[in-house]
C-alpha cells in the first residue's frame, strides 16, 4: 500500500478507514438487498448494539456526528425547551447553529474549566422555570470525552444523572469518541451510558476507524418511537444502509472499537510524555483520551503546521490541540517531536 | 464472490456498489488527509465536475438524494416562496415533508399524466403573485427522468426554461437518475442541464452504482455562495469526504456513469418487451429509462413479490413499478418472466 | 358619527368594531393591571369561555386568525405529520405558507365541490401510514363555515369526527366565522364543536365585530399543556392582554356574537334573493352564512368594484365573492343591486 | 373614571392606553375600509413615520415587541448567521427562544456590566469567520434604552456602527422604549437611529401609552423588500390595520410619544432620588430612562410586592427593578416610598 498521505495530529477524522471495517463493507457488496434498513446487515448490527447496550434500546444510524447530536436532541425536546451544555460543546461551537435551527431550542451554555458540566455549574441556569417568557430547560447535553479530551468519571456521570432526574430533565451524551472514554475508564460502553442514566446517546465510530455513519441509541425506546420519521425528514436516511450496518457490525465485533481507541489513547499518552519533556511547552488539559492540548511558543506554530497540520484551539492563549488516531504510529510521534525540538532550539 | 443476495426489481438502490467505484474508495484509504473537503480527492472530483459541466459551476457533495433536493431548494428560495412540482415528484411524495419543513416553502403540486411538467400545466398555479397572503412561486422543480420513468426532451426542457425565465423563476432538476436520461437522449450531461437553462441540479449516483454521496451543482456560482454553511447546518458535511469524492471521480471517469446507466436502461427495454408479450399485463408508462410501470392482475402481485420484491405504485389501479439496475442480468429477467408466466397461467 | 368610509362587500374584516365591544375596551382602560394574562379581565373572559364550552377547556388568546390556526396546529402535531384540509382552506390558500413553515408539516389538500371535507374524500389521502418516507396524517382541519360560505351539518361533523377517531387523528376547526355557523344551525357553540368531537378550535371574533385577538380553545386540556410557551415563542403573547380579554367578554355576553352573526347572515340571504332576481348572474354556492358567491358577466366586474370593492374568487370562471358584515344595511344592498342593474342593463 | 386598578412599578406595560391614543382608535371606527394596510389611516401613519425618519424608510407594523425584534432579525439574516447581543438582551432572555427558533440563527451573547455592547466586548466573538463549521456573525443587536435602563450615547452608537460596517455586519436596534431614550438624550428619533447608522429598528409604543402594535422600520428599503411576505408568514399581519395605524398616527403627532416618555423618565428620577435617601438600599444601575434598579434588603421584597407588585431582577443579589410609566404620579411614588420606609423601619 502506497503511503502518499502522511499522518498528522490535526484530527482523528483525518485518518482513513480501518482495514477490517473496509473489508466488512466490501463483503456486504453482494447482490440486492432492500434499501432503507430492511436487510440482514442491519439486523446483525442491531443485534450487536442490543448485545452491548441491552435488548430494549432503540438504535438508528444517521450519516454524521452533527446529525447524531442534532437529531437526538430534536427527538427529545419541544421547540420551547432549552438545552444546557458546556460552552465548549461541539453542539455549541462546531455545528454552524444546526442545533438551534433544527431543534428550535435555545442552548444555555455554561463556561467550564475542563469541558465538564457539574450540577453546581448547571444550577444557576435553571431560571424562569414555568415562566412563559423563558425557554424551559429540559435536556443536559454532555460530551464524553469532552471536546477538551477530558473524561467524566462514573461518579460524575451519576451525579449529573441524579441532578437531571431531580429537575425532570433528560441527559444526552455526545459520544463521538465514546470508545476512547470506555478505554480510559476500563468500563463497558453500557456501564458509562445506560447504567448511569444517560437517556440518549450519539455514538460515534467515524473518528475511530469507520468511514461514515454514526448511531443514535435511545435507552428508553419510547423516546425514539417516531424517530424513523424524524430521521427521514432530517435528511439522514441512507438507501444503501447495509454499508453503514456492516461497518457497525465490524466495529462492535471482537472489541474492534476498543483496540483502536486504546491505541489512539496510548499514542496521546506517549505524545504527552514526550511533549512534557520539551522546554517552553505546557500541557493545558489533563490527557485522558486521544487529545493533547498544549500552550506553545507562538513562533513555532506556523512552521510546525506546515509539516504536520493541526488546529490552534485558542488564539489568544496560543493553545493548540493535537489529536492522535487509531493509525498514529510511534514514528509519527518521533518525527513530530523532532521537528518541534528543531523549532524550539 | 458468493451471491447470497439475489437481484430483484424493487429499486435500483437495492443494488450494491459497482466494483470500479468500490476500488476507487479502497484506493483512497491511504494515511491522513484533512477532513471536510480539503483533500486531493475532492480536488480531483471537482475538476471532473467542471470538465463535464463547465469551469464556473459550483459543486457540493451531500449525503443522499433527499438532502440534495432539499438543500438545493433551500439555497435558492426564501421561506415565503412556493416551489412548483409534479404531484408525483419525489420531493412531494417520498421525503416525509422535508422540503416544506426545511425550506419553509409551500409545494404547489401539479397533476400530470406522465410525471412531466409543462408551461401549460404550470400556468394556472401562478396566482397571487405580489399578494402578501400567498406563497410566491419562485422555483420549478422537475425530475429527469421523472418518477414515472419518462424523460423530458431537449425541446420540453427549453420550453420550461423559457417559461421560468419569463416568470422570473429558477429551475431545479432532481437528477437522481440523470445518467439514465443522458443515456436515453444520447446527449451529454451538460447538454441536458446547464445548456438548457437548469439553475441547480441534484445529481445522483447512488442508484447507478455508488454507495452514498449525491451532488448539488450550482450552474450559477452566485446561487451557491453561502452553501458551505447551509450544508453544514443541514447536517450534510461529511468529515472523511475523500470517500465520497473518490466515488465521484470514478463515476465520472471513462463514462462509467453512462455504461451502467445504458445497461440498466437496456434491461428495462428487454423487460418491457418480454412483459408486453404476456397476456393480461399492460405497460402503463412509456419505458424511457430504467423503470417499467405496468398494470397487472391483482392476484399475481403478492405471490410474485414473495420471490422478487417490488413496489405497488398505485393500489387502486393495480399498477406496479419494476426497476432495473446496473447489475440486472438477462437471467434475472428470464426468471422473473418465467415466474410471471406461471402465475398468469 | 361621521360616516366617511362607506360599506362594501369585500370582506367582513373591512368593517369596524361593534360599539359595545369598543365600549368594553374603553372600560378596561383603568389604571394598572399585570401584563400577559394575569388580570381580572382575562379571568372574566376565561370564565365566559368555560361557561360556553365547558369547565375543562383550555383557552388562549392570540393576535389573529392565521395565528390561531397555525399555533393550534403546531400544538397538536409533530413535524413529520401531515394535515388534511380542503384545497380551498384558508390554511392552504391565504396564509403565505405559514402552516408548513411553522408546524413543519405537509398539507394534504383535497379538492371539494363546496369546501367541505367528507370521509370519502379524505380516505384516499391516507396512504403510506407507517412508512418512514411519508408524512404521517394526524390532523383533519376543517373550516366552519367553509371559505365558500357553506356549513357542515351536525351529521357531517359527527361523521368526520368518527372517521378521525377511527384513524387515530385529531380534528381542528377553523372557526374564523364560527358564530355565523351557530346562527345558521340554530345550535350552541358547544354543540357544534366540543360535543361533536372537535379537538381544537380556532375561534374568531374579528370578522364579527371585534378589533383583534382570536382564540384557541383546546377541548382536551392536555393538548394545550405547553401552549403558553408555544404562544410566546410564536410571537403571539400580548402584553396588555386586558384589551383582548375585554373584547371577548363583551363578545360572548348577552349573545352579542349571535346577534351580529345573525344580522350578517340575514343580509347575505337578502343579497342573494336580490341577486337571484337579476338576469345573467348565477349564485354558485349555497348561501348558508354571510357570503354570496356568484358567477357574473365579466364586463360588470371592474366597474362594480370601483364603487363597491369585492374580490374575484376564480378569475377563470368569473366567480366573485360578496361578504356581508355585522354592519351591512339594507340600504347598502339596495345601492349595490341598483348599481349592478345599471351595469347589466 | 373609576380607578379600580392602582398604579404600581412592575412594568410600563401594566399601564393602560393614553386617552389621546384611545380617542384616535375610536375615531378610526367608521364604516368600512379595506383590510391589511390599504386604508387612509395606514397612509397617514406611514407619512408620519417618513416625516420623522426620512422619505425612503420602509415601515411595517406587527403585533408586539417580540415580533418586531424577531421578524426584523429574520429579514436581515440567513439561517447560518449569528446575531451578537448583550447577555441581558430581551431577545436572549425574554422571548422564549423565538429568535433562534424563527430566524434559525445562533445568538452570541456578551456579558456586559450595564447592558451596553461595545466594539471591545464584541470583538472576541468574531471568530470562525469563513469557517463552514461556525455560524457567521452578521448582525449586532442592541437595545436603546437597554434592559437595565441605561442609554447609549451618540458617541457609543457611532462607534458600534463604525465597527459593524468595518466587519460587514448590520445593526438592529430594539427600541421598545426608544422614546425614553430620545427624551433623555434630547435628540430626535432620527438622530439616534438612522443618522448613526442603525439599519433596522424595532420601534415600540405599547410600553409608552399604546394598546398594541409595534413597528419595524427598515432604514434601507432594500432590506425590507420582501417583508410583507415575511410578516404574513410570521403571523403578524392584522386585518383591521387601521386600529394600529391610528395609534401610531396619534403617538407620533404633537410629540405625544415624547411627552409621555419625558413624564415616565421624570418619575424615575424622582423615584430614584427618594430611594437614594432611604437607608439600606443601593441603586445599582444608572437611572437614565424609566427604570430604577436597586439592591434591597431581602426581607422587604415580599411584603412590598404584596402592595406594589414588581419584579426581582437578580435573585442571588436581591436586585429589583422598578419601572415608571406614562401614568405614574407623584402620589404613587409617595405611597411606595412610605411603604418602603415602614418596612425598613
Amino acid at each position: 500500500m502506497q503511503e502518499d498521505n502522511p499522518h498528522g495530529f490535526a484530527s482523528d477524522n483525518c485518518s482513513g478507514v480501518h482495514p477490517d471495517i473496509l473489508r466488512a463493507m466490501t463483503e456486504a457488496n453482494h447482490g440486492h438487498v432492500l434499501a432503507y434498513g430492511v436487510d440482514i446487515y442491519c439486523q446483525r448490527a442491531t443485534a450487536k448494539i442490543q448485545e452491548i447496550f441491552g435488548d430494549d434500546v432503540l438504535p438508528f444510524v444517521v450519516f454524521n456526528g452533527t446529525a447524531a447530536n442534532v437529531m437526538a436532541l430534536q427527538a427529545i425536546t419541544h421547540r420551547h425547551n432549552a438545552i444546557i451544555c458546556a460552552q465548549t460543546a461541539h453542539i455549541n461551537v462546531d455545528e454552524c447553529g444546526a442545533p438551534e435551527r433544527i431543534t428550535g431550542c435555545k442552548l444555555l451554555t455554561v463556561p467550564t474549566p475542563d469541558g465538564k458540566l457539574t450540577p453546581d455549574l448547571i444550577e444557576p441556569r435553571l431560571q424562569g422555570i414555568g415562566d412563559q417568557h423563558h425557554s424551559q430547560p429540559s435536556v443536559i447535553s454532555i460530551s464524553q470525552p469532552t471536546e477538551l479530551g477530558t473524561i467524566y468519571s462514573l461518579y460524575e456521570l451519576r451525579a449529573l444523572s441524579a441532578f437531571a432526574k431531580q429537575h425532570n430533565m433528560l441527559i444526552h451524551m455526545d459520544g463521538a469518541r465514546l470508545a476512547n472514554a470506555a478505554a480510559t475508564l476500563g468500563l463497558s460502553l453500557r456501564e458509562i451510558t445506560a447504567d448511569v442514566g444517560i437517556d440518549v446517546l450519539s455514538f460515534g465510530g467515524t473518528k475511530n476507524g469507520m468511514m461514515y455513519g454514526e448511531m443514535i441509541v435511545f435507552f428508553d425506546y419510547r423516546l425514539g418511537r417516531d424517530f424513523q420519521y424524524t430521521r427521514k425528514q432530517g435528511l439522514q436516511l441512507t438507501s444503501k444502509m447495509r454499508f453503514i450496518a456492516a461497518q457497525w457490525e465490524a466495529y462492535l465485533s471482537n472489541e474492534q472499537y476498543l483496540k483502536t481507541a486504546r491505541h489512539a489513547n496510548l499514542m496521546s499518552q506517549k505524545l504527552a510524555e514526550r511533549v512534557a519533556a520539551l522546554p517552553q511547552i505546557r500541557i493545558s488539559q489533563a490527557v485522558q483520551s486521544n487529545a493533547v492540548f498544549a500552550v506553545v511558543p507562538r513562533h513555532i506554530i506556523e512552521p510546525l503546521q506546515r509539516d504536520f497540520y493541526f488546529y490552534v484551539w485558542d488564539e489568544l492563549r496560543d493553545e493548540v490541540r493535537w489529536m492522535t488516531s487509531w493509525d498514529t504510529t510511534e514514528a509519527d510521534i518521533d518525527q513530530f517531536i523532532s521537528r518541534m525540538e528543531e523549532l524550539l532550539a
